[in-house]
């Protein structure tokens, strides 16, 4: 047996046979060949294999999952079929006297490299689709089987290098029961991927993929980050046992899934939970989430050819006011740009997508744009607990803009016989340092803020999140950070309004007690974190955290925050 | 006439013939050729005109405005010479049948969109290289003319939709007495070329390459942003008076040349400049600069194909501390990455390089390449008053890092026997947010803050002061801005440290009254902003200054605080 450490990602302990998902060895000797005809009719073969095997995939992950995780290979199978594509493979083979999977691997790599150097994340997928595809030809041709996570149909631990969104976007829950990664931190896509499956999963171990073996014995142990492969039977019992008290804990938290959030000294707080389509609902109801924090409209925007209309729309937020009852449902309008592109959208190339044309930015210059989303949430306000939230506001200027659309598109509607809620509360992310630092002056007129960590630490740091190299500077406990955050807070409260924050900060155990202590008065955060949190919450006492404020104000590093909160907390 | 408004970007007045700087109509009917091998001998013509006309402006450059002006057009020879370019082009021609003109375009614009494409400043400048070169060719394929700014040799006013560096580059001051852009703001890089080379200038007309013909005289207004298009006689007779006025100005400034700075009610503040180059020095003196608020070392490092040596930096310190005597001299340590970049480095790709590896981060990775730029540092220091600076510091832990290195090597160069002085102040560039915001626990470890706006403000707006499409929310007169550089003048008093200003806003005549109040305590601007900033100082109370501080603190927006400057100082 062998131990391996990692990053906890996802809590829980599953112990199942290990799932390699590992691309095969797809190297091949490049050599001339003397009938192009016959590697033509082999090149078509494989492609004809690859083809009937996506559909099969396609077809199964539509039944299983849905048409949503479908979707990633129609793009394959479009792949596939495109003679830009293919017909140049051909070519090769022909006049070059190419091997198939010479010719295949040269011209996927000429795509691929194009695509990739286009600074737009829409042509970046379209290269990872590529790949994709190359790689399973080139399995093909060289007569190696390839992985196919959709197909897994019995318990297993997934194995990888990392999971991309097109490997995540395959397994299935039935049967994945945890995974353990070379890469990847607590906030990277798979482990948020993890979290939202409700699967434990280990991060980062950097030898998974070398240490295990396909059908290995593994045990995921996602609470402390750990890795056993084929454990003794002593092990299998001990992690059977700490499973138990795990689903005990989970029972445990799951008795405060329809209590309100009270501290140790009786203050309440409001819990609640950020998702990204109506199907998320039923995980908010389920975890005991007190309403929603953000609601991220994006993904009504993504994957389509066009704008959806405003019917389409509403009907999206009418059924998660429905749904929601009159619990609070906060929605963020359109926050494109950054690092979500979308296509038919055209926006430009940048030098400096997160500091660029984005979100509120975007909006207020494209009102053909904006103000359908206004309307279908306005029309939707009378189903539930409506409050509506601009993204990115740097400048009360902004904020008067999109307020006055919000006003004049709310009058259209009464104007045109719709009915529309007149509590409505509009209020902004706090997440661009500009904002946070004259909080004051913005809390006067707004109705609430939410303090977006992760942009807000990206931006006060001056440090990417996504860029490894300067990732040591996303720092969420920096002195500087927690200033920001007070005086958001202060001035909220100062004028009789409220805060929230919807950033990942908002449901980590290290944070949360701080926040607490600085008066914070919505934590929105995944679904599954909410029971923990409330659990935790339960333990402290807002009045003790609230004493240690000035002296974590006053901290010169983030690395004296954390041993502080530790020591106060243990 | 016709009167033309625009902004203005450098003061003066100027009157004289228009050469218009622009590019002549290149346009070509794409036709097959019946004859390949004479439009091949017809592009080998276009090359050898173009090749000695490249030579002949390069000796012409190299005689009157020196090597680094006429690096430019070696880059340029490169090009024309390299294979890799030209003979695709020749098998164009051969196999397809191009015409010259065709072939040479096609070819020129695939090789331009792929350097273009690459997120590397580098590799867009070589893009920019091969746009310039295939001009020239294409005017010579053409018959038609191709202007050569380095070639005027009467006095003129360049009329231009924009000058780049390498147009730039080719002015010379004694001929060119001002120009008109119909593009660019105050801080685009025109109109900083032409406050350093003291010409007048007005930059956004919108429509000076439309409005103005070859060899109209014109009037460059660039005091108030007029450009006056064959004026009367009484309007040059008017112009010429506002010019004498405006010599009679710049002799009132020039007698306070040796004065020190003292504002209306007798408080002293330090006005020093911004140099890039020992060469710069001289321009120090002569418009009476108190010391040196900010020397970017990076001209060292660019154009060459290595890291510099400590010697020449040594020697490159040694003379602007000498040449500067007992004034202070503030050095920032190498500040690479984000838009500036080093071929010989290879630094990664980077998504968001503004918010990426760069300067300090880079250098606390790389001490191959900081240690020789600190040793070099410590032993001019005995030349004269040096200061030490580091940029980009976001947390105290990088700073403690860069301090420690610095001692490290400063007992092994006394170990090694040289002298080093005892008297360096060592302090840091505040231009993260984060800095800003905890400036109070920074001020009790540095020596001195020197405020960099320019970025200080992008990250606090999140907005690339380089992406036209949120240049608005560059704004330096922002309340957040405000409330932070008041932040860090407090902490650094509070410890008895002293705050300094190296951004473009230490020389903007709004700002200047601001920072007086805010109590800043010393101005770095460009050389020739000195005696203007000096005598606007004498005119304004610090007092009166300061008792708007509160005021100016908590107002709503940037709009607000101007409005409410000009009242004040009107």
């Amino acid at each position: 047996m062998t131990n391996i450490h990692g990053i906890a990602a996802s809590s829980g302990i599953a112990i199942a046979k290990a799932y390699q998902l590992v691309t095969p060895d797809l190297t091949y000797t490049a050599e001339t060949v003397d009938n192009p005809e016959s590697e033509i009719k082999r090149l078509e073969d494989a492609l004809e294999i690859s083809k009937q095997e996506l559909e099969k995939i396609k077809a199964h992950t539509l039944k299983e999952l849905g048409e949503e995780h479908a979707e990633i290979f129609s793009a394959h199978l479009l792949v596939l079929g495109d003679p830009e594509l293919i017909n140049p493979i051909k070519d090769k083979i022909k006049n070059e006297k190419l091997s198939a999977e010479a010719a295949l691997d040269e011209v996927a790599k000429m795509f691929i490299e194009m695509f990739e150097s286009m600074d737009n994340e829409y042509m970046r997928e379209r290269a990872a689709d590529i790949r994709d595809v190359t790689k399973r030809v080139l399995a093909h041709l060289l007569g190696v089987s390839f992985p196919n996570p959709a197909l897994i149909d019995e318990e297993a631990i997934v194995i990888a290098g990392d999971l991309t969104p097109s490997d995540t976007a395959q397994l299935n829950r039935q049967f994945v029961k945890g995974f353990a990664t070379d890469i990847g931190g607590r906030t990277s896509h798979s482990a948020i991927m993890a979290r939202s499956l409700e699967i434990p999963a280990v991060v980062g171990t950097k030898e998974v993929t070398k240490t295990i073996s396909q059908g290995d014995i593994v045990i995921i142990d996602g609470i402390d980050g750990n890795v056993i492969v084929n454990p003794t039977e002593e092990q299998i019992k001990e992690y059977e046992a700490k499973s138990e008290s795990f689903k005990k804990q989970q029972a445990l938290w799951a008795e405060l899934k329809d209590e309100p959030t009270f501290t140790s000294d009786g203050e309440q707080v409001e819990l609640v939970a950020n998702i990204g389509t109506p199907e998320d609902v039923t995980g908010v109801i389920n975890n005991g989430g007190e309403g929603v924090g953000l609601y991220r409209t994006e993904f009504l925007y993504m994957g389509k050819s066009d704008l959806p209309s405003e019917d389409e729309q509403y009907e999206a937020y009418k059924s998660v006011l429905e749904q929601m009852g009159d619990k609070p449902v906060v929605v963020r309008t359109l926050d494109v740009g950054g690092d979500k592109e979308l296509p038919y959208l055209d926006l430009p190339k940048e030098l400096n997508p997160f500091l660029g044309y984005r979100a509120i930015r975007f909006c207020l210059e494209n009102e053909h744009v904006f103000r359908p989303q206004l309307r279908a949430l306005l029309r939707a306000s009378v189903y539930g607990n409506l409050k509506i939230m601009f993204p990115m506001i740097a400048t009360l200027e902004e904020f008067r803009k999109a307020k006055a659309i919000l006003l004049e598109e709310k009058d259209n509607l009464k104007n045109e016989g719709h009915d529309v809620s007149d509590n409505i509360e509009v209020g902004i992310m706090v997440e661009i340092p500009s904002t946070a630092v004259i909080a004051k002056q913005f809390a006067k007129e707004v109705d609430f803020f939410s303090i977006g960590t992760n942009d807000l630490i990206q931006y006060t740091m001056a440090a990417d999140r996504m860029n490894e190299q300067v990732s040591y500077l996303y720092q969420p406990y920096h002195p500087s950070i927690l200033n920001l955050i007070n005086n958001v807070i202060e001035a909220a409260h100062s004028e009789g309004k409220w805060t929230g924050m919807c950033g990942e900060m908002a449901g980590d155990p290290i944070a949360i007690p701080i926040l607490l202590g600085l008066g914070l008065d919505e934590f929105s955060m995944s679904a599954t974190s909410i029971l923990p949190a409330r659990t935790q919450l339960k333990g402290i006492s807002r009045k003790e955290m609230a004493s240690y404020k000035d002296k974590l104000l006053t901290m010169s590093t983030a690395e004296e925050v954390v041993a502080f909160i530790k020591e106060k907390t243990e």
